[in-house]
């Protein structure tokens, strides 16, 4: 059974081990992952990003426990996704809310049956007294329905589609920049085809205007110094730059706005 | 069985991998899992607060493998802490030292049976050629005994306790600073309660005062821009700061003097 | 079974978390270790060096999955090595080249089967989609003649190896700088005996000069404040200073070339 782990934690405190210890201190047969613990700190909509760009790799069954969670203690609710053959464990504050559009049906639980959390629950540290044994239960058989009530009030992220404007223009943004620079957009490869590209359609961004497209980072072209657009392995279109980052080289910010401009 | 690494050796080198591996050699079947590897390079009193945040949340029979060792090569000894249902093996340097003030009762082992060692035992690497393996030795089922003699002269550490001055002030200290700015002192929750904290206590750390008390982060009077004690998830009071870092805010660095002052 | 992974993917991205979820969806039951993700972006010879340092302290048996890959997507090969006990998954860029000089016999197989790919293979990301499910068949018993043909122009890298001048100088080179600071050189300590220091053998390293030579860090001598030779945990002579980094120090980088004087 395998249990993955994302949060904002980082890696240098004694946060993602205790988690790890708690959950294994439940079922100690558990495969634990890292996905990551470098979400910016209290960063939601990074830390939803990052989950769903991943997700769907891990088999079947995969247990998914996520700590961004800025309102700990307070009365956000814990709650366990079903969705895909997944499970979600984590805050009810949004961090969820990009998997929600992704998955066809789902159902979220509202954990509130305490003998399956730490003896003593924390104030602060829900993760390792409340989400990491709930994993680790789960791991071991538990239903959802012997762990919390279905709840639909659950929180959502706003939509990370982008808008599409009357002249047919997409309005969107920069939702993640990766380690190497590549900017990924919250457009869609199917949003922009070569044939659209040919007829005249490019991407705005700040000052400047992309209108190459490439379908890798090396080979063809790869002596130009020019930006392209390129469809990522998170499944969204990204800006890349040749043997550069294009953040740096374009000045991109995460949370820019950029558009995708269909027609000349 | 679990085994856990905690060290000074970061992720970006090969020490890491190579201490696994030596571990996988000698029993594949551990879980190996990791606390932390950013202990800052030779700080043996971080080591031994992260080791004692977190150890405690790992199942019954868990070895915790912990190397900081700046006198490695030297005539420091080897040794296997058991004690409270874990193991501990590392250097023999006060790396253990909060820990054995945790344990009531907990033995130490010189570590000399060198048939356990790695083929060949480096000068300057024996997180991979002595700790690895005999953490995977132990984890075949060696008993301690089998593993070397019984010392009673182990390196403790100065008390992380805080010192009680005539008037019943606590002098204590910064002890860690979290990924989230959160100030860990030397402070039990037992030395602060609210009806002391009404009775007109406070911390004093630099020129701040701080006199709020809260039991989370976020919630009641979250929208206050104060700094507030809080009882923290390693079992010491924190210092922590509405949704910002209370480290930048107050300027507090650690090993920082910090006095709990009952009345007023 | 063991895989491990080693790429320059860093950890704050899901790149890490997806790969291990395509070989954990091929074969739930490997256990996955990470040597190292914080390799220089593209930097193929700092991966392989990191690669060397490690692979040997892993059981027989161990596949290592190595993802340093600026040519992804374009026509460079994906390949397996076999040999020593071990195999190698990754690109056939020259990230095996060190690993091929320390191998006595081993064979490179081309990756062409399809069918032990993931479904649907993006240009970008070869990690998840070929290289993991490669290493999650093998882990599965699939044999490395299914999975592709053997080819014998595969990458190598320059060797590592230092060159002897006339006089019996060897011009080397720092190859690699550890989190300490240490020094790695690419001198074997089997150029340099105590016997060829005593006769007035010496390191020169921009304008310093290096002639003292120690077994280990701590210890004889550590109250002098001087730098020394030792023979390193990688197999290699290192460059180190006393409780301090002997990079910053002697200002060296990586890179940057070294004389091994044998007489004076």
């Amino acid at each position: 059974m395998v249990v993955t782990l994302l949060t904002d934690f980082g890696v240098a405190d004694y946060f993602v081990g205790a988690m790890k210890g708690a959950i294994l201190s439940v079922n100690p047969h558990v495969q634990l992952i890292d996905i990551t613990h470098d979400i910016p700190p209290h960063d939601i909509r990074a830390g939803a990003f990052m989950l769903l760009a991943s997700f769907e790799s891990f088999p079947s069954g995969t247990i998914h426990v996520a700590v961004v969670d800025p309102g700990v203690g307070s009365s956000r609710r814990p709650v366990l996704v079903e969705g895909g053959g997944h499970f979600f464990v984590g805050p009810d504050n949004g961090l969820f809310g990009y998997v929600y559009e992704r998955l066809r049906e789902f159902r979220v639980v509202h954990l509130t049956r305490e003998r399956y959390f730490r003896t003593h629950v924390s104030s602060t540290f829900h993760g390792r007294d409340i989400f990491a044994p709930i994993a680790g239960a789960l791991s071991n058989g538990v239903e959802p329905d012997a762990l919390g009530e279905p709840v639909g009030d659950f929180v959502r992220l706003e939509s990370p589609a982008p808008l599409r404007l009357p002249d047919g223009t997409l309005e969107g943004s920069i939702i993640h920049i990766d380690r190497f620079g590549n900017c990924i957009t919250n457009f869609s490869p199917r949003d922009l085809s070569e044939d659209v590209l040919k007829a005249g359609a490019r991407l705005v961004v700040g000052e400047h205007v992309v209108n190459a497209f490439r379908h890798f980072f090396a080979g063809e072209g790869s002596e130009t110094q020019e930006p392209f657009v390129i469809p990522g392995s998170a499944g969204f279109l990204e800006i890349a730059f040749n043997g550069d980052s294009a953040a740096r080289r374009l000045n991109i910010k995460r949370g820019q706005p950029v558009r995708l401009i269909k027609s000349s």
